[in-house]
C-alpha cells in the first residue's frame, strides 16, 4: 500500500528552479491546508489561487506563502462580459490563473494532491522534476526505447537518427498520481478499491501524432510556447459536461504542439492523490462526454492546420472554426464551446498583449 | 552498480506457458553456455539455434536442452539458391530461424544475455513477461498514460475512448538490457562506461504511425501474424553495412503492423546484457547506416500500403517495390536488398505452404 510522505518539512533543502519565471496555479473552493506538506517545495514559488463557487467565501491560505487570489467576483470584473468564457462551479475556473500570470511557466495542481514518495521512501518534489522535464527537448518524432534520453544514465539507442537527436522544445509536462488513479466514472465504479502503487522510473515524449489524455492535476507547461492553447472550456455550471475540461485542454494542445513542433512529456513526477471524488456524481457529469468523445477523439485525430498558423492564437482560432464546423452537429454544446474558444483567445491577447503594445493589464488582488 | 542474477536455479517452479507453441531462436558462433543461468525458465522450449560462421566449427549445447541447430550447409541445403537473401557472418542469420520453425510465437535472444534481477533482487523470467505481452492486446491509436491498461492494477485511464479498449493484438513484444545499454558506436566511443541500472517498470504500445528502433537481443513476435516480416536483412560478410539487421526488421514490421491493425510494444522484460561489443569494429559496420538512416527512416515514415495488401507477403512485397523505387538512389545496395526481400518471400512461402497446400517441407537436423 502506498502512503504519502509524511517529513516533507525535513527533506533536503531545494534550490528553487525558475524561482521568478513561474506560477503555480490552484483551483480550490476550501482552505489550502494542502500547502504545509508542499511548503519545502513551494514556498519559494508564487501562488495564483482561482477561488471556484461562492465568492463571498473566505479562503485560507497557510502563513508565509506568496499568492494572488482570484473569486468569481474578480474574474468578472477583470474580463467583463469575456467573463463567459470561464467556467464556474468547476476547477476548469483555473486556465483563469494561466491568463493572469505573467511568468514563463505554470505548475498546476489539485488540493487533494500531496507528496508523493519514490520508491527509496524520499519525498518527491513534483515541481522540480516538471522543471526538469520542460527545460529538456522532447523527442516527438521517433520514439527511443530507452525512454526520455536526455536524463542522467540514458541516452539515444542504436539506430536512432543522429539528425532528431537535438529534439524540440519541450512545451508540456504531464505528471501522474499514485494512490487513486484517474479512472473514470464508470471504472472507478468497477473497480472502488483499485490504487495506483506502481511507480514508473520513466519519461517519455508522446509521439507526434499520437493524443492522450490529458490531466489538469499535475501539469507543467510553458505559457509563452503553448499557453493559449491550454484552456479548460466550458464545464460546470450552466453547462452539459464536467470533468472533461483537462481532456479538452490536452486535445487542443496537443495537435497545435504537433503542428508547431513542440513536444509533450508524460511520466514522473508523481503526486499522492488522496481521495476518490464520488463515482455517481462524476458519472453525472462525465456521460455525455464518453458518448461525446467517440467522435471528439477522431476529430481531433484528423485535424490538420494550415501552414500559415503559425503562433498558438492562430492555431487556436482556426481550431475553433474547425470544431464549429464538424463538431456542433454532436451536439450545439460545442457551437457554444467554439464561440467560447474565440472569447478565451481574446481574452488571453487583451491580459497579455504582444510586447511593445499599450497593455490594458490586470490587476489582481493579494 | 546492476548485477546479473546468480541464482536462477533457485527460481520458482516456472509453469511453462505456451511450452508446444513458441521457439527460442538463437543465433551463435560459440558453445551455449550461457543457456545453463535461463535453464529453469528456458528448458521446457524448444530451441533453434543458427550457427553464424564456419560451419565445421561444433557448437556445444548444455545438456538437456531440446534443441535443433542450422549452419550454413544446412542453410543453403534447405533453400538453394534462395539461401542468398540470408546473411552470412552477422546475427542476421537468426531470421533463418523463423522460418523454419513451426510454432506459433517467436523468443530470440542474443547469447550475451543473462538474466536480469528486478528491483527486489528476483531473477526476471523474460520470456514469461513477453508471452504475457504477445497475449495481451495494445493500444496502438491512443496513448494511455498509466502504460499497459491490461498490466494487474492498471487500467484505462479518465478520456480514454471505451471504443478503444478492447485493444488490437499484439504482434511484438520488445524487451530491453539492463547493464550495457544497445548504443551505436559513436555513443558507445563518447559513453565508454554507461551502463544502464534504471529499472522501468512498464510496458507500453508503441503508437500508431510512430516507428523506433527495434533491437533483435530480447525480442518475441508472433510468427502467424508477422512472421514474414521479420527479416533482418542482407548484412555482415559481401554486404557494406551491418549492426542495421532488427533496425530493418522494426522499420518494415511497424509499417505493416500499423496497416494491418497489430500492435508493437516496449518495455519489460529485462535482460542482463553482459558485453559490450568493440565500438571500433562497430564503428566500421555502422558508418553507411549512420548516413543511409536519415534517409531510410523518413522513406519509411511516409509509406503508405494500399488497401488490399491485406497479409504479411503481400504488404512485403509491396514495400520491397518502394524499396527498390525509392532508396536505390540512395545505395545501389538498397537494389540488391529489396530483391533479397522478394527472394525471403518467396523461402518463407515455400517452407510455410499456405494449409492445405501440397508441403514442401525443410528438414532441419537435431
Amino acid at each position: 500500500m502506498v502512503e504519502p510522505a509524511r517529513d516533507t518539512q525535513a527533506a533536503t533543502k531545494v534550490v528553487p528552479l525558475l524561482k521568478d519565471e513561474l506560477d503555480i496555479v490552484i483551483p480550490t473552493i476550501r482552505n489550502l491546508d494542502f500547502l504545509e506538506m508542499w511548503r519545502p517545495f513551494f514556498q519559494p514559488y508564487h501562488l495564483i489561487i482561482v477561488q471556484d463557487g461562492d465568492p463571498s467565501k473566505t479562503i485560507t491560505v497557510p502563513d508565509g506563502f506568496d499568492y494572488e487570489l482570484y473569486n468569481r467576483n474578480d474574474i468578472n470584473r477583470i474580463l467583463g462580459p469575456k467573463a463567459s468564457c470561464i467556467s464556474f462551479k468547476d476547477s476548469a475556473c483555473r486556465c483563469f490563473g494561466y491568463m493572469v500570470s505573467k511568468k514563463k511557466y505554470i505548475f498546476t495542481i489539485d488540493d487533494d494532491c500531496f507528496v508523493a514518495k519514490d520508491p527509496s521512501g524520499k519525498p518527491i518534489n513534483a515541481l522540480e522534476q516538471h522543471i526538469k522535464n520542460i527545460l529538456s527537448p522532447s523527442t516527438p518524432f521517433f520514439f527511443n526505447t530507452l525512454y526520455d534520453p536526455y536524463r542522467e544514465g540514458a541516452d539515444f539507442v542504436r539506430g536512432y537518427p543522429f539528425s532528431l537527436r537535438e529534439g524540440v522544445p519541450t512545451a508540456v509536462s504531464h505528471g501522474l498520481w499514485l494512490n487513486i488513479p484517474d479512472y473514470d466514472a464508470p471504472t472507478q465504479l468497477v473497480k472502488p478499491l483499485e490504487r495506483n502503487t506502481r511507480y514508473v522510473d520513466a519519461i517519455l515524449t508522446i509521439p507526434k501524432g499520437t493524443l492522450f489524455p490529458m490531466c489538469g492535476m499535475n501539469l507543467a507547461f510553458d505559457r509563452e510556447l503553448i499557453g493559449p492553447a491550454m484552456y479548460f472550456g466550458l464545464m460546470g455550471d450552466g453547462q452539459p459536461i464536467g470533468r472533461y475540461d483537462d481532456m479538452w485542454a490536452g486535445w487542443c494542445t496537443k495537435v497545435i504542439c504537433d503542428h508547431l513542433g513542440l513536444g509533450v512529456k508524460t511520466g514522473l513526477p508523481y503526486i499522492y492523490h488522496s481521495k476518490a471524488s464520488n463515482p455517481f456524481v462524476n458519472l453525472r457529469k462525465e456521460y455525455k462526454g464518453i458518448f461525446w468523445q467517440e467522435e471528439i477523439i477522431p476529430f481531433f485525430q484528423a485535424a490538420t492546420l494550415p501552414k500559415d498558423c503559425t503562433t498558438v492564437q492562430n492555431c487556436y482560432i482556426e481550431l475553433s472554426k474547425q470544431v464549429k464546423e464538424k463538431l456542433s452537429k454532436v451536439d450545439p454544446y460545442f457551437d457554444k464551446l467554439a464561440d467560447a474558444m474565440v472569447t478565451w483567445i481574446e481574452a488571453w491577447d487583451e491580459l497579455n498583449p504582444p510586447s511593445g503594445a499599450s497593455a490594458k493589464v490586470a490587476n489582481g488582488k493579494a
